[in-house]
């Protein structure tokens, strides 16, 4: 492949907005509302899944039976918690300089989170992207969120990208493993609060601190400019 | 030696509480309220160390000039934040009973905590611990906490069990390095979001997922009955 055929999938959450305790101290709240008390570091393990599948797999941690009318209740007490704390939220260090040197570069890039933009529109804004003009895809348009492999194909799609080409950014494993099963090249970021292993053994064919420290290093990702 | 020897020293948050996710929050909103914006992931790598060594090792993180004015503020918006976030810590599964058993075992147990008695208070009372009756060695007893040695040492000494065969439980890699430190054998928990490797290479000998994790493996680390 040429290096015009790079481009890079970002995941949103953990990877460009530094977002990921708040959203674990708010499913913690949202369990907690629903009678369910589980330890936080197992909260914090599963986020970057979908929202579905997430509360699923809690919810059988604790043997749980799992309602429609539940999920329901989970999904808007945890959106509750979070506007609450959503004030401490900010974007990653060097987030905005990595997309504004991949724009300069004219290397492509999209974001692609398990999330509904109805709560990423807060972050986007933050990081000063306009979704009507840069590509963002969330989980209102696929089928499957991440671990499954939809969202990063479908990202990669709308830029007119090869997927076997892209670098696939995200700071949970859920990202590493969506980016195997898309069969793209997973590149780990620590400012989830994962630990480099656990992104290794997830996939991963670097692990950077955070999209400073990426931007950084850059060339070693196929995005020299 | 003989099994006799053997004494059991913990960690308290993290490791007998769930507590980690709240004060990581905390410190943001602390070092927030002095005009300071650190990544959440760096403030939840280094708790568990001494209060001190902890805000010095974040503000040298961002060229902050460190004035004992600034981190005597910081510690006090830091307790308030947390006395707002503590309505949501709870014991960690296990932890009573991990404690019962010991006792009943006749095996020799200690708690040893970089905090204050005044911020530990809250965390003995959920686990049922009475500070009067058990043996809590906390930053008030000793010149310098974690990552030096000297609080599992204090433990050791007021139970009058040898340090080389003491079992050093905790959640963060400073509980390991004091541990080695000591001379005494670190055993890891995950529960204070830490991800496996980390404590393995700080020195666990062995990692456990929660207190009622390491409940049910005990034979392995010199816990039977």
């Amino acid at each position: 492949m040429s290096r015009r055929d790079v481009s890079f999938l970002f995941d949103l959450d953990g990877t460009l907005v530094d977002s990921v305790y708040q959203h674990v101290l708010a499913w913690q709240q949202a369990l907690h509302a629903a009678g369910i008390e589980l330890s936080v570091w197992r909260i914090h393990r599963r986020i970057g899944m979908s929202g579905g599948l997430f509360t699923e797999m809690l919810l059988r941690e604790v043997s749980v039976p799992i309602t429609p009318d539940l999920l329901e209740t989970l999904q808007r007490q945890h959106a509750e918690a979070y506007a609450r704390l959503v004030p401490w939220v900010r974007p990653l260090p060097g987030a905005t300089e990595l997309l504004a040197y991949l724009t300069e570069a004219k290397l492509p890039w999209a974001i692609a989170t398990s999330g509904r933009m109805i709560s990423a529109q807060h972050n986007l804004r933050a990081l000063g992207i306009d979704p009507a003009t840069a590509t963002v895809v969330t989980r209102d348009d696929v089928a499957h969120a991440k671990p499954d492999p939809d969202l990063f194909i479908a990202a990669a799609e709308r830029l007119g990208s090869d997927i076997h080409s892209a670098v696939i950014v995200g700071d949970s494993i859920w990202d590493m493993l969506a980016a195997r099963r898309a069969h793209g090249l997973g590149v780990g970021l620590l400012s989830g609060g994962y630990g480099q292993d656990e992104l290794e053994r997830g996939g991963a064919i670097r692990v950077y601190e955070d999209p400073a420290d990426m931007l950084r290093h850059i060339d070693e990702v196929g995005g020299r400019a």
